[in-house]
């Protein structure tokens, strides 16, 4: 039987700032990456969305970024090694406070933005997360670019590991993402896009720009939710999904 | 056999800056209220501060504070009960991820500057505050002023309590400390200050600023260590304890 | 002949957090109160209004508020005198920056939520941010509260002052703004809300909640750009003024 | 007749936490480059630094720095120049209220930490602080490491430039500073340092970390006010450069 789970960054709201739909988004994910504060988010949204993925029985993780609201977690940062495992646990322990309020567990992290991109290619960095999950609690499962450095420090350093694939990006031919600066990055043909993730998630292998086919593992597939189109795009992607006999389950059940 | 607790702010450094002689107050106090990166101390510091507790056999604990560094959590600020429920859970949540790292739990929780003194009479903030600690680990001892509505929501709450006193502080013949604005509301003979700690943790017992003695219950001593004169006064007061047949432990041996 | 101003807050956007629909607002209004970056507003934004203003032919005024960007400014804040005119001068630089790197000049100064709410009450804190702004450029206009401390204060320490109506909100006899929460405090009905503010214009007037007419004087009307229904008002509002042959002109020119 | 400046990074104090001996330093120096809120420093501090500066006869500079006060503004960002100019001019305004409440002009400009080092080696980045600055104000001194990206820019876009010189800092043979993991980067004998400085005043020359003499402009030497030792040197470089019968001036008249 094939399974995949489909993630959303959520709880990206600050104070009287509102971003995303939510409500809307979580009727058809398995996983909401939560945003800890740091990016993103803040104490309010982050106990009202734990409380609403749990109404709506999804799975919650934490969405640690850096330290920068005002860039959305979006820059790059030069930061020690020391650093990121201290920002990690803080963000993860401040989550963990609103999961066991509401009688949960934290299911899995994922990296927020630039600190995702940059741990992707840097192993080290990559590493030094890891190592901060698995001190806190090692049974939270990473969640990370498939085949990227993120999958191998997990793995390394003895976590539980998912990959993560995107519907809409193409893909290089040593796995990694193409990037947005280049033409043909984003793929805006629904359908293509759909095709493309079933394959990734039937036959583990996806077409890269140079028209090759790589392996790619689909434990996760990474949907958004800003906006009603993308609603849109999510609705039809777990219909065709659930059409091809695809089962549309929470990361935990996927990596079983 | 009588027991007492002293308990010391520490780990309120932040970044580059530096506060307090932590090292050195460790050697002498049995529980550490930590910072939590609201008021003061940041993530960095916060993980080497649980470490330096452990290493000196010091019980951690939380304290949070109001998001305001720039004013160290001094100003009192209007937050809902909602926010305040939220802000403690953040905060103990991320302390509480360094605490596991290290293989410790959270024996208590303080509140710091203005949250504190505005817990000490507002009992719906107390409340709040309260209900959050429960809601996050029952198991954590609520540390509060003596006599203060803290203690009365902590009980109330369902949580073990903790009466903290202060040795260089007058009192109100209702059990309060004085304003600092007020003469007399700081005591600055050292002895004077010993001799009234000894008759409150023996007595229960302490002579309020208008010459009325008062009951008051003392669990734990606030001691500081921000300077070298600090330090020389816990130290002090810790002998001059034991001489009277004073144990020192922390506040988890001495409610029990 | 008759004049007065409409003024509304500006630039309250931060990072990728959008708020408000400055493009369509400022074609109806005169004054543009810019948020500098303390409650709301970055310097991007700053930037962006400052342009949008001028491009607009409306006149930019600083909006500074309390260092609280979680809780919009809204949220009271115990502060110093000496806090308080430091923040008013940082952030009212800091917005002339942008205002003369587009060969502008900073045309008033209006504080914003609790700051605006609790200097209104409080003739000391008025007067600090009175005191702040004078040394730092006695051309600006303080816009405050009509009948307010604020108002008083700007008189004392020498600046021009132009007092603030609201036509959405109910008056106490005294002239305070009737609490948000009590019944009858926000007037939904639009046409009384356009006679009330059209009777302070042209009497100096206003029939208070209690049913006595007070004095009020009326040189700036607060309107609002959050959403569409609240451009549609600020638009009948200008035409209905226009009608009653009011000039809508800017602050400076009202006030002369 | 030969001229130099000493300038020091003041007024990084922030909130409680203090940091450097603003008040010995002050004595020595004849420029302070004042830290503005965004990697240290606070409106408190920046006032008290303004006045301070005054009192002792010394000119003001702006020294702005990454949003990262955990940081100190020591650790990289990536950031677009649209931003980079935003925050210079929001830094740069913010300090020029507190001048101007004091009856001053801001000489100088200078970037702090990363963002200095950043823009040493990054053009483009240098050109977007050099346009800001003139931007706000074309009479400011742009002041930056001798030799790097940050005087071309400077130059390019109309600005007045003065050259930094370190006297504790190895060189390259490009005119870059040796980086301080390379062994040798920093001098620590204090005639040596002297003497280098000496050299590059009166003969604009310095040996590099090969062997060879490079070309050097010294208008300003920085120095640091951090502790006694530091205090010690400023106090030496400054008499054994007046006994070589150089003159200790402002940057404003060094290059005049």
């Amino acid at each position: 039987m094939y399974k995949v789970d489909l993630n959303s960054d959520l709880g990206e709201s600050f104070g009287c700032y509102k971003i995303g739909m939510d409500d809307e988004v979580l009727k058809h994910i398995t996983s909401a990456n939560i945003a800890c504060g740091f990016h993103a988010g803040d104490p309010i949204h982050m106990d009202k969305t734990v409380k609403l993925a749990l109404k709506n029985n999804v799975k919650i993780g934490a969405h640690p970024g850096f330290m920068d609201i005002m860039g959305f977690g979006r820059r790059e940062m030069k930061i020690s090694k020391e650093e990121v495992k201290a920002y990690i646990k803080y963000q993860l322990g401040a989550l963990n406070s609103f999961a066991v309020s509401s009688g949960q567990n934290i299911q899995h992290i994922k990296a927020h933005g630039a600190l995702y991109n940059m741990a992707a290619k840097d192993y080290e960095l990559a590493l030094a997360i890891a190592q901060a999950v698995y001190e806190v609690d090692k049974n939270i499962i990473l969640l990370g670019l498939a085949n990227s450095s993120m999958i191998d420090a997990g793995k390394e350093v003895g976590l539980k590991v998912a990959s993560e694939v995107f519907a809409d990006r193409a893909y290089n031919s040593d796995g990694t993402l193409v990037s947005r600066n280049i033409e043909g990055a984003v793929i805006h043909d629904t359908d293509l896009a759909i095709k493309r993730v079933i394959k990734m998630v039937k036959e583990n292998k996806v077409e890269a720009i140079n028209g090759k086919y790589i392996n790619i593992k689909a434990d996760s597939i990474c949907v958004h939710g800003d906006n009603p189109k993308a609603i849109e795009f999510v609705k039809n992607i777990r219909e065709e999904l659930i059409r091809e006999g695809i089962e549309i389950s929470c990361i935990n059940e996927v990596i079983k």
